[in-house]
């Protein structure tokens, strides 16, 4: 059994075996038991005996007779249900004086909110959300902040209220973001993520999930192919950071003087990547001092693919107009259209003009995990950095951003400096563990244990199952609803990745002859049945207009939960609330 | 009571009230009762009649008879301890078909481990830190990521040796950043948070965290003393990011053009910050193509405040040698010393150059919710941008981290790309609300809520209680050590923030004559000491050189959990651990 708590592990207490001699018939209070192995003898002490004098004068007074209604021979959590939240404040919590009642009672009470909302986050006869307008839900509740505590009971009600009106993200309808679903291993290593608050800067302080990065890292850089794992990397706050991050090294690789000089010391410089990529590219640029008009946004094919040759004349151009090409992105898995990108080609022609190159894998990066469907990436293993988002296609909490970099030391030479209050020179350990200094950041959030862990609990080849299914499921979609009528493909043949892009003509439109009012017309379908969906709660799925195509949906699958039942639900949804348009 | 549930907001059980009538003795059992509510009969239902037939084939072999032992006459989740996780895999947990007894029995373990742990933190009998070397923990486990699956017995022995080897940030006697502490409503906050697994660049997908980030800045804009707190802002990924924003958008105000033509359309720029100022204001400007060399360090006295007479003098000649001065930024609260810079000399400098005046107030900003300390910011109204951390003094879990801008709307102008994909313009509610395109990321992490939900349960003035009662402790150490025996403060005077810099000499070093040699010897000192708590785990403190100075320690205090016999222990620990050397 794994089950016997943290202090298990410390041999403080007797373990699993003595507490199956027990005869205590309901298991739940036997968990309460054992939970309160070490605990409880305190917690007992000071509830009825000896030191729990000082106890009696301040928590019993608020809490009555914790052990009423009890007929427990033992230390026992008997009195939760005897705790008047009413009556109590974040100050009677730990590290309140002899708060370990109040504090356990009050967080279960927050867990069994979250455990309930969590089940029926799976259940398909709940809604995906509980809309409300934001006028409307600004009413709903008093959420202003005042001088004044409020009690733990109001807490509470708080809490269920966020949830209540939370958007479920875990529900096997939600297929509204590239980031979809709730895993339950994630799940749990957030919450310890969160118990441990730490920070990433230095082993002193998080010597466990900074050797757990280094692992991660160094695995995710074998997937992509680079010999033995080595290179670098850190977990960013997101896709947008990390993309960021890798136009920040190849700009200090091509000119390192910009990091003292700024950008009058470099030449103007070009950065190059797909009509289709993501914005982030052009916010990069913008913040980098290289400016939005220095990204060449180079001719996507049909399927929303790089067209290489285009890339090959605009390098050439750049370069004849003064310009010194240093980047290119290609994206694998672009967000709207699914596209990956050639990147052989795209490494051949940064090869010959030696230009870094990146990938944007934020979105089908993932896709490495997979036996299947890995050739979608075949030369990612040229490009000089990558963008994984193990937040999306593997159903990561948020936040998990890899930034892989192939050459080692460069993050570090990029962005070090040295701060000496810090990464002190004379510590006891090991530094190369201190990672801190190759960040932007300074503090940095725990975002490895979640990975790390579903990683340990599903294996390389239960992330492969989970990603193929996924994709499945989106040629299941595709195949249903390619010669469907009243559909219409934005772009023709498989989709690469799970993002299926269509029209859905209501009878209203689908037998308009008028061109300019056929389109006119269709532009406004999917915003009316995407609020609809919301008003209604059913489900939620993206739209959005894409050069001179009118408003589509984009349906991605990047949610575990979700079934071949639930592709059918979405397309009947689409069609009832929609023929009337 | 506040007990309930989720769904009791919904009305879909009976409530409260039909528990209480109810004759059960045991309070977790009631509660175990309680939580199965609507979930129990539907497990009752899988896991004894009718359709639990399909159930009895997969999770009831592998659980064996979840019944056994219990005599309960009701739904319950009494066959806990019968789940035997050696058995069982995260493909057992949802959305796995039936998987909500297995889910919710695993994240009840996760929770009992993490609740021992909290428990634990706040103990002075346990260590701050179980400390291993790099390699050493490398073989206290094993960490590898491999293809197979590992059970769910094994998932929960990793939770619990990472956080057996982690740092306990929450203990009385962990001194050694200044974000320490756990505040248990932000804990349980964040565990909603996770639970939650939404991205804040929508309302559509965070409704209600979108709303109370609104709200949470302006209050604190307010605080800040901006007019009916208007004004912008975000909450960003740590301090250091929250400075490259003020930058960033500093640039864009004198320089709008730079957004799209790079810094090649921009004169030569300069910004000023005091020699001890963070080091993020020179990582920003090293990645925002400005250059570490364009900012220039403004002398600080003997107390490390900025000299407004060097500031300005440094104004004019940089712009006698051709450079644009567009950026100062004053820290209130510097890391080391907790110097505060005199906000409103800085601001008459500002206004008479004018340039935008950012106050860094990562460490220093939460004074302003004490009417005692706020004094120390006066003239930060004055400030077009600030930096305030709630994760440093205010102790919420990290991050918590806001950017304050004035003028409104500068943000989105500087950021905004108008990706169609996500800032749809036809959508259906207030699009004023989606306010992602303010942020150069795209997915941004939900850290509102913790802060939201502890200024409930504080009010402002609970956060200022804990304030002013670290600033007690800080004048109480330093009352204790500066004129004991063995003693020097780095600085002379009352320290204006909780840091608190000192030699301790040692016997040995103390007398020495050759004032070299005890340099010498003395700069060994604190990193000796340091290393020997953390190998006893009873204590940890910062230390670094600063300028000219040999190693000092630098104690700070944000912890709400130390008190005064914490600090009388720290001196004793020093001197226990350093007498010999």
């Amino acid at each position: 059994m794994a089950s016997g708590g943290f202090w298990s592990l410390e041999n403080e207490n007797g373990g699993e075996n003595s507490n199956q001699n027990q005869s205590t018939p309901r298991a739940w209070c036997q968990a309460a038991h054992k939970f309160t192995g070490d605990l409880g003898s305190k917690l007992y002490a000071l509830l009825n005996v000896g030191e729990g004098e000082k106890t009696a004068s301040t928590i019993a007074q608020k809490v009555g007779d914790p052990t009423e209604n009890c007929d427990c021979n033992k230390p026992c959590n008997c009195s939760k249900r005897n705790l008047d939240f009413s009556n109590l404040y974040s100050t009677d919590l730990l590290p309140a004086l002899d708060g370990d009642l109040a504090t356990i009672t009050f967080l279960q009470e927050v867990v069994d909110v979250m455990l309930a909302y969590i089940v029926k986050s799976f259940d398909r006869s709940t809604k995906v959300i509980d809309f409300h307008y934001p006028n409307e839900l600004l009413e709903t509740n008093n959420w202003d902040l005042s001088d004044e505590p409020e009690t733990l009971e109001d807490v509470l009600i708080n809490c269920r209220a966020a949830l209540k009106y939370s958007i479920k993200t875990g529900h096997p309808r939600y297929f509204n973001q590239l980031s979809t679903g709730l895993d339950m291993v994630g799940l749990a290593a957030e919450w310890l993520t969160s118990t441990a608050n730490t920070n990433m800067f230095t082993y002193e302080v998080a010597p466990v999930f900074v050797l757990l990065e280094y692992i991660t890292l160094r695995k995710m850089r074998e997937i992509v192919g680079w010999p033995d794992g080595q290179g670098d990397g850190l977990f960013s706050p997101g896709g947008a950071i990390s993309n960021m991050y890798a136009m920040l090294v190849a700009r200090f690789k091509m000119f390192p003087e910009v990091k003292e000089k700024g950008m009058s010391s470099a030449p103007r410089l070009a950065a190059f990547t797909s009509e289709h990529c993501h914005f982030s590219i052009k916010k990069g640029a913008a913040a980098l001092g290289i400016g939005t008009d220095s990204v060449i946004c180079i001719k996507a094919d049909e399927r929303g693919k790089m067209m290489p040759s285009d890339l090959e004349r605009r390098i050439v151009e750049a370069k004849q107009k003064g310009l010194v090409p240093f980047f290119v992105s290609a994206t694998a898995g672009t967000t709207v259209y699914g596209a990956f990108d050639p990147l052989n080609a795209v490494a051949d022609i940064c090869k010959r003009h030696n230009i870094w190159m990146h990938v944007d894998g934020a979105w089908g990066g993932s896709l490495l995990m997979s036996r299947k469907h890995r050739w979608k990436l075949d030369g990612v293993e040229r490009a000089n950095s990558m963008t994984w988002n193990p937040h999306k296609m593997m159903s990561v909490p948020l936040q998990s951003s890899a930034l892989l970099v192939r050459e080692e030391g460069l993050m570090q030479s990029c962005n070090q400096l040295h701060a000496c209050y810090l990464f002190q020179q004379d510590k006891h350990y090991d530094m190369a563990y201190d990672t801190g200094d190759k960040a932007l950041q300074c503090g940095r959030h725990v975002d490895i244990f979640k990975l790390w862990l579903m990683w340990r609990a599903k294996g390389t080849f239960g992330f492969e199952a989970q990603i193929d299914k996924c994709l499945e499921l989106s040629e299941y979609l595709y195949n249903k609803i390619k010669d469907r009528e009243g559909y219409e493909m934005v772009f023709d043949g498989e989709p690469q990745h799970t993002n299926v892009c269509f029209w859905y003509l209501p009878p209203g439109v689908r037998y308009l002859e008028d061109k300019e009012e056929r389109r006119r017309r269709l532009h406004k379908v999917a915003p009316v049945i995407k609020a609809r969906m919301m008003e209604h709660g059913t489900t939620m799925v993206s739209y959005q207009p894409q050069g001179n195509k009118v408003n589509f949906f984009r349906m991605v699958i990047s949610n575990p939960a979700a079934t071949y039942e639930d592709i059918d639900f979405l397309v009947e949804e689409i069609e009832r609330l929609g023929q009337d348009l």
